[in-house]
């Protein structure tokens, strides 16, 4: 399996791919989430590209880019036995070389929820996925449901740039007791590991809820909240029952909707969702 | 030759071209300039695609988008024994859709200039370049250095968002007298019409000074700014000589450089320059 670095690695290594190809689009220190994309990717397309980069644009000044984990050894042995065509891992300078001076940002879906939580987190999303599709050309690009506003965002801006290509959303894959794959689970130590479930059981509680008749969106907030705040380690920065396409906080549960919420666990942010509908 | 106007019968047009594909942007009421352009697509590309699209997000609310001229008829019949595979013609709303929301932004070298004096003229010129990028993939495209800023900052946002295609820059086309091709010539009636000669003859001016050894920027547009006050119809926006790639105004001219102006000719805004190096 390659891994290409460079842009004209890149463009050599594109060309020689002909038929469809499959994109998964991934910051590394993979897990069984990114995992089941690259499979879907493998299942649907004659070839499949993985990019690996720590994408610094979409950190805020007091996030943890520094921190992020990273094993690009480990992660290729992973990607390894999936039959992946190539690995793109470009550095920042390839990315963001001197004089940079570009970006992509939609508006309106951005500034709700992650958005208000993280001030140009999706300028910086939108901006290198935007670099990542033009760079391999991908006839499907595959991201997570567990970052279900980036996913939503990407639609948005695929469809308003005229990108030629499907987005492809696959559902969150959880350990066995129900939280969410996340690459930031790695500093959840300790009693926070036990108290990260709440995220999970706050969604499942307020799904419940929903099934049993409860359409008030007020009504699954509350819940959500009632429980995360019954958790002595986490902190709830918020919880949603939003429009699964615009975004945008409902009153009452009608189409489809996602509920979704960001918590502190210690010093871990960690997000989860469940769609309804 | 066939014309599309949504995207999926762009789609289909554009999947039915093997090989090598210009793309030709044009707003219309096309002229010599335009022409010239799609003859090199024509030499240099298996195939053609020409856009037609006056495209709102770039004039500003005071600005000519409704007076803007258009003729498509007139323009299909100019096109048509030029040998384009197809001509895309894309209303408002299959560009901009309600709920679009996304935007494609360069940042400094988008400021000065033109940009000084058109507030969101360039993000409407890179956010509508990126969607006609993507909607025809071509390998190449063509834009006249009339639009030197325009040009600069398309070149710019094809490198920093990895657009996997080759920006031609091709020379303005000017009448016999030297005045620049522009679908704004129209508006140049009576007196006017003479009076616009003055940017090319203070540009002409300008070169002279420095082929005969001036050196100093400033002079230069000094000489400019003396030739255009002096014409009574004329009333100045800028006069600049800038570095050719960060469109910086320079204090010495070393390398290429960018002589370029905008003048109000009655109430016709017109602009142009020369390359200097």
């Amino acid at each position: 399996m390659r891994t290409v670095t460079t842009l004209p690695e890149l463009r050599t290594a594109r060309l020689s791919l002909k038929g469809t190809v499959g994109l998964v689009p991934t910051m590394g220190y993979l897990h069984e989430g990114h995992l089941s994309l690259i499979r879907q990717a493998r299942a649907e397309c004659e070839h499949v590209v993985v990019s690996i980069f720590v994408n610094p644009t979409q950190f805020g000044p007091n996030e943890d880019l520094s921190k992020y984990p990273r094993d690009l050894e480990r992660d290729l042995s992973l990607i390894e036995p999936l039959g992946v065509d190539f690995v793109w891992t470009p550095t920042a300078e390839v990315m963001y070389p001197t004089g940079y001076q570009t970006w992509v940002e939609v508006e309106a879906i951005t500034r709700p929820l992650e958005g208000s939580m993280r001030p140009g987190h999706f300028k910086g999303v939108t901006t290198v996925v935007a670099k990542l599709f033009n760079g391999v050309q991908p006839h499907k690009a595959y991201f997570g449901q567990k970052d279900a506003q980036q996913q939503t965002v990407i639609r948005q801006m695929v469809r308003d740039l005229n990108f030629t290509l499907e987005v492809v959303v696959c559902p969150t894959v959880r350990e066995a007791d129900g939280l969410a794959m996340s690459s930031r689970n790695k500093y959840l130590e300790g009693e926070n590991r036990q108290a990260a479930l709440v995220l999970f059981h706050a969604l499942s509680a307020a799904k419940d809820l929903y099934e049993k008749g409860e359409k008030s969106a007020e009504a699954l907030r509350t819940k959500m909240k009632e429980i995360i705040e019954a958790e002595p380690h986490a902190r709830m920065q918020y919880v949603s029952c939003a429009d699964f396409d615009t975004l945008e906080e409902l009153e009452q549960v009608k189409g489809k909707a996602l509920l979704s919420m960001a918590v502190l666990i210690g010093k871990t942010r960690l997000i989860d969702n469940f769609i309804l509908g």
